[in-house]
């Protein structure tokens, strides 16, 4: 059972109006059979996936037009009714779900692909479509969606956008907010902004969109995307390698950046206690074991010759070098190779990202899991996942360390039993202050929702803070989207 | 002789206050010596490079620190003088020069590299940094700027992030908005925004520096910028090709794309006209001749072997289905190939570029230029040209399009002998409907800045420019950073 979030974080409700049968009747007009009151329905809505916030939605609504989010906003904005926006609710900090009884105003019907251009790879999509869906969709074409994340199988577009998701494709084709073309984002007072351009470049006035892009639901609703898709490549390789120390696994990224270049898709490393957790919960088991650290590199090329070329002559070096002491490479073609390498076909593949991608889920399985997602200088990433582990000793189950090296990101996690106040004292906040004295982020993907909003100071300035306010202020004057959320409250 | 801005235009000056020997003392005690009142060496900057608009800025300010715009834009806030900010004045819209009376405020002597992290590729710097002297200081690193562009020898990285600067690596590298990864903003009151995070992911809060980014100078002064920068590429290749139709040109684009994949970094094309104007202007021959188009593709790539490979698959099947009809290689290595390919050296490289860099400057010396920059579905690109081409028949001297076909942007120029304001009735609003007939965008990269921004509303709905206008309102509620510049005049 999860408490309420309000009682465990002891915030006091702001004073938005209740919901009452007229508001529900109004609804139910606006969009008829598509309201949904029924307690036990609302449960899992209320519940985020981490089952760590919950609130007390009374009310769900499921639009399929961004006419019907306008209507909804317009009335609410009227009536002063607090909405909160939730796309798949896959979010790790809480913010895609009620703190107290907002409305859940939910993009799960808006689904529809709106165009796909083959020549410029321009995508235009409602925001409730699925990630891994639009995926497949785009496969059949030639093309990929630009992120990819282990939530994929439920995480809609529109949040991602709106929590300006990294994930695996990141160190290749750059983030969110290069790819996202255009928006269409409906604001709290129900108007709708159409900045839904389908072009690669557009120099006219300033870009409203980027607002909107990780403002996680705070400044409007996003209800449509338009997103630049590359090409699906042709050859797409992997290698799972066992490093000695933290150190070779810093020293195979920047033997392997030199010599693989541009199809370099992926450098993702974990330590060793994340391939235990997922062999223990799990039952994965790894190709290659022995080692304190463990590195998934994926390659994505246009020459299956050349890539395997590439890759192995990095291998090579890497294993002849001393960095990797043992490795498995799974390519795309059939042939087996000598020696200590084994070359394994298709399927291989989703086996050994699932090692990666599968690693948050056998955290959950651990017990109770205090997560932090940090940006630090990529030398000075894994000290912080030694130097917890050291303060916090046998009151903690397992600290653990994993995450996107290339870009500097590190998820650390820690479990235990059950939650325990004294031992989130005994984390927090030494890890932001850890991470603020290297001018680290505390968010590096995650956002801050409603679980780290106050503690934005340890990343931005006070004047940044102020200024985000001042634009919250000015789009939603009322405070009544996703309120308790990203910004600290100006108390 | 360049007519004043203000009289051409027809524009009023607002009611900023007038310039005074004590504010002109003041300057010269925030920075001695770097305060310059002499008309003659003022003449320079208050032009811009196109000799198209002309102001009268009576004093430049030369800051050499954070501290020094601080104190400068505080006391012009204070006393309501106008502010013109100026990085190497080579924009193209007008948005670099005062209109009137603006104090200009250049970043010239700003121009210190604070820090390069080589594992990363981060790079921070002063606002005031020539583009081409950080791409020297990188190379020498084994980097390079993920921009670049003709005026890369006098523009500012301050002023190509103010504008959103495009360029020839945007195909490849994307655009400043994912590069960028931290700014310094002096704003309009004198305080200074510190978003200057040297960390390639930082979900904490919005992304207040994506505003600054393409809001040429009328939010805030860009100080200091944070940039990714990609690995030098170890081999670069160009190809030179003559195609007989536009409809070849992208043919060549599409299957250039699916072959050449992650070592694609440019493709160019530019008509025939265009290669005239470069012979005959700037007396450069090209190597390739008696084709109405023509197409320059750049690879970059980390293996010389595999990519001439790959290039040279791409140009057999280029040749063998009749894409092209003529064409040079310029590769990285030194051996002859047979055909009727010609393999040339590194100083070919600078040669082949010059031919598409160097159009901007042939087309000044062929008379007064209308320049146009325009986003469109690449399939209508070259439709534009064309129509122009017939509507204008005789009135205009030439008409020629070249420019990014890879993002979808045209540079659609027109010379006559000098400026006739008959020939920009029969040109203006003529090209702005027809592009937004096709959703396209009036301004790709060069920006709104003075003669663009009354044609906002071709590529923007209204309720987004309102919008833009509430934003301005709030950060310079005088008005003082860049008056009659990106925003039309709310009349």
């Amino acid at each position: 059972e999860v408490t309420l979030t309000s009682e465990r974080y002891r915030v006091q409700r702001l004073p938005f109006s209740r919901l009452s049968d007229s508001d529900v009747a109004c609804f139910e007009r606006i969009m008829p059979g598509r309201v949904v009151t029924d307690p036990e329905e609302l449960k899992q809505f209320n519940v985020d996936w981490l089952k760590s916030v919950r609130g007390c939605s009374k009310l769900m609504l499921k639009p399929q037009t961004t006419a019907e989010v306008s209507d909804v906003l317009r009335y609410c904005y009227e009536r002063n009714l607090a909405v909160n926006p939730q796309g798949g609710n896959t979010g790790l900090v809480g913010g895609s779900v009620p703190v107290f009884d907002e409305i859940i105003l939910s993009t799960v019907l808006m689904n529809q692909i709106i165009s796909f251009d083959k020549v410029s790879g321009i995508l235009v999509c409602q925001a409730g479509c699925i990630l891994e869906k639009l995926n497949e969709y785009l496969e059949e074409q030639g093309f990929i969606m630009p992120l990819d994340l282990g939530a994929k199988g439920s995480c809609h577009i529109g949040g991602n956008v709106a929590t300006n998701a990294g994930g695996l494709r990141l160190l290749r084709y750059g983030s969110l907010r290069g790819t996202v073309l255009g928006l269409e984002v409906v604001l709290a007072d129900g108007s709708a902004l159409d900045c839904l351009a389908s072009l690669r470049k557009d120099n006219t006035g300033y870009d409203l969109k980027q607002l909107f892009i990780g403002s996680e639901g705070t400044l409007g609703v996003i209800t449509a995307v338009s997103i630049l898709c590359p090409q699906k490549p042709k050859a797409v390789n992997l290698a799972f390698l066992g490093c000695q120390s933290f150190a070779k696994v810093l020293e195979t990224f920047t033997t392997c950046r030199a010599m693989l270049g541009e199809i370099l898709s992926a450098y993702e490393f974990m330590d060793e206690k994340c391939m235990e957790l997922v062999e223990k919960h799990l039952k994965l088991s790894s190709p290659v074991t022995g080692s304190p650290f463990y590195v998934l590199i994926e390659t994505s090329g246009s020459s299956s010759t050349h890539d395997e070329e590439k890759l192995n002559n990095f291998l090579e070096q890497a294993m002849t070098s001393g960095l990797v002491i043992d490795g498995t490479v799974a390519t795309d073609d059939k042939k087996i190779k000598a020696s200590t390498w084994f070359i394994w076909i298709s399927l291989i593949h989703q086996m050994l990202w699932s090692l990666r991608e599968r690693i948050t889920e056998a955290l959950t399985h651990d017990g109770y899991v205090y997560k932090y997602d940090i940006s630090l200088p990529v030398g000075k990433l894994y000290d912080l996942v030694t130097d917890m582990r050291a303060r916090l000793g046998r009151s903690a189950k397992n600290v653990v360390g994993y995450g996107h090296l290339g870009d500097g990101n590190l998820h650390l996690n820690i479990t235990a039993e059950s939650y325990r106040h004294s031992l989130l004292d005994a984390i927090e906040p030494f890890v932001y202050e850890w991470t603020a004295r290297y001018n680290g982020s505390i968010s590096a993907e995650h956002g801050l929702g409603f679980k780290k909003k106050q503690f934005i100071q340890y990343s931005k300035p006070s004047e940044a803070v102020f200024l985000m306010q001042r634009f919250k202020a000015m789009l939603d004057p009322k405070g009544i989207l996703n309120p308790y959320k990203t910004l600290p409250s100006s108390s």
